[in-house]
């Protein structure tokens, strides 16, 4: 009964059996391994873009990070949901990789921001001349950090503002494959096809080691974006063990079977704890659950093994955050739900 | 006949086998697991350093410039060797975790510096107030970029005339076994004890997948370090992982009998080249080696598989980069040399 | 009829006159010389502050920006007004200075920040561990952008926030003068004795032709500020022309004339477009005022050859703002007057 | 027979005729006023380039640190002299305003770069790919630190080094006035024509108060630099007093002649030194002489009423720097010489 985060399971055997696979004889360093180059082709093809820039990184603040600043200057305001990753749960790594760009914060329910919240952040960000900073770019997070999902018609929507302004887009899609599974979108349509210029295409919270992809749809920031990762420290020398990961989780679907696996159990819980009178302060659409009980509730989980972190919550209750991941069962699901039905 | 890098080797297996027992269930993440505990300690012991706070990190760029930012301010000068690391291959990583600062370069033959140029460099800098950067930190790399090693008298002079100006001192260790292994020396006598206050101790070029520890004999820094790492995006979520492999390589001396083999090997190596007519370009001490041959020997060598890097040499003469590691064998070794004496 | 702004308007002879007399013979330079020493002895004497350090730039945007990165690490959160002038029209200067501080907005009506929104907004901040930003300075506005001011009571309740934190206060005070004369406060009392720990002083938008100071209630800080301040550029050659204006202005009290002319014409002209039925956008207690009257006003006024900046206003009405200096005149203010009563 | 520094004497009186002039009525602020527009256009014409970008920032430290990081990343290599202002001056200004960009350091007598120490420089930087830094920039200072002059043609055959690289080159003119009367050359010649992209062009040293103008010789990069210079506090609001300086010195050569003056008192106190024995460092073509002298020589001088810098100086000698300036008089040379023949 481990709700903490996708990233306290375990890895999938297929992964680790890949690393052992990889760690045959020599291999080029620094990213010129063949298996780096077949994963780079794997991804551009998955997301039916050939002439996409794929690099990996061990972490996914940096491959956030890293993203934003390839396209901002340091006076450019990046527009992203108040409570958005980068803004909240990265320590100010944006602003450290872009040397000093402002997070411009639009508001939105359940962790979704809203075309006219954005326009007006539009509006109001740019319009002094040399005395204010400068629109930037526009980050989204899907899932959201609500654990909510953007449709691709929701997507094209926000970046259609941004782009209307010349702004770059990115995603930060560290729970990218639960929102394919949500929304049912294929990859090309849920990023480029829907205005979304780089991507953070993230493999650790779905069940890897310790690698995610940073895709540009667009090549132009390719040599820049190297510089930047060699700089920041993240150009891995053996990044054979990245690629094999990541080679690993494309293989046969794996991803999108073990995300699936993941919001399905998500699904069970909302579904087995609203049954038993919890509300939900967000929809439930990914793996990514905030429930809410009676006063109390969370001592009694906890002292009967359950894991998972407190929240905010409405005067009179508690709040809390489960995730679930590849390697949720039924079975856990089922033992947490019985501590409500006892 | 790979001779291209340490960082071109498979891991040994023992590695591997401890990243699948890791593999087991839940675990804490950003290093609050158990893993990370234990090598944490185990660390501190073997530096007999119990105060010592210790950091993974996934590259040696992000523990060097890590490491160098949490004593230097923006405006300060780290004195290092022409020819170090941090000067010259890591993309400037150095200036960008500090904001700024700057190298103060000080030469010295086959890759050391010397107590009287540092002297010089020190009483150069500073003097300028206000107008001019201030004097910061010591960095030193042992074993040296020229493959050279510093005794602990040697480090300790160096570090005197830093600590003399109230500098600390850094040390980057990336090979930090193969110059215990070439000088006999014990890990606290190389480090603390000889004036360092903060190791870079590696892991990566010592067989690991990608892992380096940062080793802060001052606890001081400690939360600003933490903070400056996860604002790098290199606090890694499922810490379990970089904390095995480090674990492996320190469980039963594993480290120094791998360091141990690449430094034998070098030295066979050298012993056979030089019996053949070949010169190095600097005394062979650790795994790395500098020959200089004829001209068209490369190409020979190349045609016959071996691979390496080429180096500047004399006129009429060509230069090359050779290094071993924990998985050269005497037969690969062997092979290569009879490629002179055939 | 000129309301553009404060900096619009010429300097007070007084001012010109001590630059002539301050261009006899030769004077050291960067800040060595005999008036800047006078100055800021006399600042000392003025805020009854001792053991302050006085420092001279020649911008607000650098005397707020350096103060702020002198007390932040590139993680702090500095905790400042929506509209701060620090947030809205700096081109993002803070976070520059600070290599990347984290500004959260504090709302607030009319300008100011009220304890509890600042209360909430420290409870929200550093609370993620090493995952966020912490908590690191407080900035208030004297004068505010709204046009109003903070008693010292009010200030001191704001800052007993922030230093039950630990925080540092910073006050912008470019129009600090005016705000002395709305609330009638001694300067000690607005400053130090309130709990702000970093004044930016301001003198251009009273008279100056451009010079500020910075002034650190607590010396610590004083070294690293000339370091700050060399680094940005800001460190004058030929400080003498800085600090004689500077001292000009601190003479036979004529800042706060200076400024009590300001604040009587404001108050003139508020009078004046209230009894001609304008509102008022907020209170006017010192010498801004952000007036929002009929549609087609703003067109017919600058035709009669006002001039001032529009400011957005509610449906149906036009807004502007006016600033009023040392030298506005009775009857410049009448001469606008009439324009509403004609 | 103060000669410690050009900014340690006064101001022209045509410049403070100047400033009372400008000192009447309103003006437009931040760079919008007439007299800037004149300045700008003045300066375009002086320099026979009728498209440049001519920008008014308080500092010579601002003045070259924005221009560099106008054209440099953070990543990038600036060659410049190993005594280059830029290098030992700025308390590392180049470093901050350009987040990091490292400064490779050119020796060559007499503070001026050679063509084959520049070539080797360029040889040696930028080869490790992705693992070091970039070219990025040339920056030559003219007048040099050394008090020589760099010609139209040595200056071509820098830049064009660094151009067959991609390089912009940039010009710290801080004696610019100087150099042109040592050389003999046009404005032109003296920069775009021989290669200069960006010029620091000074007035503080030739006799105001406080202003350096940098100048684009091509358009690019002018919205950028607005941007940096509002961000970095250098966008003055009361640009009228910058620009009235500028005006005055533009007017009727007078820049050319109080450089001239300058450099004839520098000629004149190194005839009449080597005269009475004293040797030079550096040859004297501008304001700036470097005397070697007996031991106890100076302390006579500085008995006498002298006052110069100490420099560095071969055994048995003592240095010294000597700066004339537009207001050294013969009569001021004449009784410093006498101290050495009485």
């Amino acid at each position: 009964m481990i709700f903490t985060s996708d990233n306290a399971a375990p890895a999938p055997p297929e992964v680790m059996e890949a690393l052992l696979r990889a760690n045959a004889g020599y291999a080029r360093s620094y990213g010129a391994d063949d298996l780096t180059a077949e994963v780079q082709d794997r991804i551009r093809r998955i997301f039916a873009a050939p002439e996409a820039i794929v690099h990996l990184v061990p972490t996914g603040t940096a491959a956030n990070a890293l993203a934003l600043a390839s396209f901002c200057a340091p006076w450019s305001a990046v527009f992203c949901h108040t409570h958005a990753h980068i803004a909240e749960d990265e320590c100010g790594a944006p602003e450290f990789f872009s040397h000093g760009a402002k997070l411009v914060l639009v508001p939105g329910a359940h962790g979704k921001m809203q075309p006219d919240a954005l326009a007006q952040a539009l509006a109001r960000t740019g319009t002094g001349g040399v005395h204010g900073v400068q629109r930037g770019m526009l980050s989204l997070t899907n899932v959201t950090e609500a654990g909510t999902v953007y449709t691709a018609t929701e997507t094209a929507a926000l970046t259609a503002l941004a782009r209307a302004q010349g702004l770059p887009c990115h995603l930060d899609g560290a729970r990218f494959a639960n929102a394919l599974i949500a929304t049912g979108a294929a990859p090309a349509d849920l990023t480029w096809r829907a205005g979304i210029d780089v991507l953070s295409f993230g493999g650790t919270k779905n069940g890897l080691l310790g690698v995610e992809a940073v895709v540009f749809f667009h090549p132009e920031k390719a040599w820049e974006f190297e510089l930047r990762r060699k700089r920041a420290g993240h150009l891995v020398s053996k990044s054979r063990y990245l690629a094999a990961q990541m080679a690993a989780m494309l293989t046969d679907e794996r991803w999108l079977h073990w995300a699936s696996q993941a919001n399905a159990m998500a699904a069970r819980l909302a579904q087995g704890l609203q049954a038993a009178g919890v509300t939900m302060a967000h929809p439930v659409q990914g793996n990514i659950l905030f429930p809410q009980w009676h006063l109390g509730t969370s001592t009694r989980l906890r002292a009967a093994g359950a894991m998972f972190y407190d929240m905010p919550a409405p005067e009179g209750q508690e709040g809390a955050r489960l995730v679930t991941s590849w390697c949720t069962s039924p079975a856990e699901v089922d033992a947490f739900l019985s501590l409500f039905t006892g």
